[in-house]
């Protein structure tokens, strides 16, 4: 059994990142809004913005408080839209309730968009010509492929159909970019184990501590658990770890496997949103 | 072994179209943008003309020479999307070489959209809010519920990945409003029959005449075949119909199955389309 080495991988694409930032005539810049008290959410931000920092991207993080209107939230964002120096706009999960999600998301502009959650980016991640494919799936896929684990033509089933892993990691998957068989498993899936059994590759993304368990794969299998779970103050996935290791072949710890991948796909994100914008602008100029 | 019977379970869909539209205070208006000479395309537009009529939604065809420039299409789009009185427009497919396929759909309002063709409203699909599902997908599951086919945790193989039927099939069959449990498979799936026969329904939508046969399917399978295919001057589907009937204990005819389905659900999509803009109209006003 090999251990998918999630930090280990994310620190490669993050020098990447760090050569193509320092090849750039100009500094990408990534801008967050955090419109929350929850010191979840900050640390999430934070740990974004030192990450950014880190790879020579220009960060900042623009705070709203959490009792002011949606529509200081969304002016906000119209600014960051309009602002040209900024490639990358991340508005932080989740939201006050009297704020809309959807109003959020839809106000990033689609070309700035490196979370990739605007509707217009899904649809066309869903047709297999992403712009920004959201940053977990994306670092799924490419520490499986850094793994040295072919995709293509596996049978890779998904446990759980989350906005921001599982539907748009299904899209993925079956794109002629990866060519996978990809099934989406669910709270209403009948014969859950069945699926799971039959799966070269399953990614566990359901946000429940240790669904999956070793009854529920096969010998041989590749198991990426996407949870992160906070359990005694101890962080677990969504997979058994210990007895599901002793079946697979190849398998993610929580944490260091799917988090930090993450967070160096976003940064990718948004050094390939300052190159498309560069290009868009060299070509209306 | 039952036939579902397109014919019969459209001609109700109509029949429901028929009296929403006679309900309304206003008559809908469907425009249809059609830029080739070819009598494949222009025999589709005519069915949709004549099916809207028929149900009593207004309906005209815009001609665009095949050999005008790709801006005579998109401003006519960009009338046709300021223009009040029409609530859908359909940009016949494919369309001259020297047009692109993405500007043209994208050109059309996201709430005009009647087809579903549009990134943003794609990525509505992919996050299971859909505002225009596209017409084969939606009529496929509406053949599959009225002929009693319970969907839900049901494992259901979808065969085949286009942007018009295959990926905006998977969507709509994994989200909340229909929670089957969906597998893509395509031509780089590996042991592609070993999927088929692990399934409870087989969506056949490859473009390959009599592609699916009777041994890539287990004892009581359901089957929808959207395959058209002209062989020998006679339409065949996708699934080689009589061996594979023998095992099905449902299966969609060709023709008479999938088509007409595709075409009732164009008009409730237009139907859903005027409802939704005169909701927003009376909220803006």
């Amino acid at each position: 059994m090999e251990v998918i080495d999630g930090e280990e991988i994310s620190s490669r694409v993050r020098e990447e990142v760090t050569d193509d930032v320092a090849r750039m005539d100009r500094t990408p810049k990534l801008v967050a809004v955090l419109m929350s008290d929850d010191p979840a959410s900050e640390t999430y931000v934070r740990m974004k913005r030192e990450a950014a920092e880190e790879v020579g991207i220009d960060s900042k993080t623009v705070h709203i408080e959490p009792d002011a209107p949606e529509d200081e939230l969304l002016s906000t964002v119209a600014e960051l839209n309009d602002d040209e120096t900024v490639d990358g706009i991340l508005v932080q999960l989740p939201l006050p309730d009297h704020v809309s999600k959807e109003r959020a998301i839809e106000a990033v502009a689609p070309e700035k968009d490196v979370d990739g959650f605007h509707p217009f980016n899904k649809g066309l991640l869903l047709e297999g010509r992403p712009r920004f494919v959201p940053a977990t799936p994306k670092g799924v896929v490419r520490m499986l492929h850094e793994h040295g684990v072919d995709l293509e033509g596996e049978h890779v089933v998904v446990v759980g159909r989350s906005d921001i892993v599982g539907k748009p990691l299904a899209a993925l998957l079956f794109s002629r970019d990866v060519n996978a068989t990809a099934t989406v498993c669910h709270s209403r899936t009948e014969d859950l184990e069945q699926h799971t059994r039959a799966a070269d590759i399953v990614v566990a993304a359901v946000g429940v501590p240790e669904f999956v368990t070793a009854d529920m794969v096969s010998e041989g299998v590749v198991v990426v658990d996407v949870g992160i779970n906070r359990v005694d103050d101890e962080l677990v996935g969504d997979v058994a770890y210990d007895e599901v290791a002793e079946k697979a072949s190849a398998i993610t710890p929580v944490p260091g496997g799917v988090g930090p991948m993450t967070v160096a796909s976003l940064l990718e994100n948004t050094v390939e949103s300052a190159r498309l914008r560069d290009v868009s602008q060299d070509s209306s100029s």
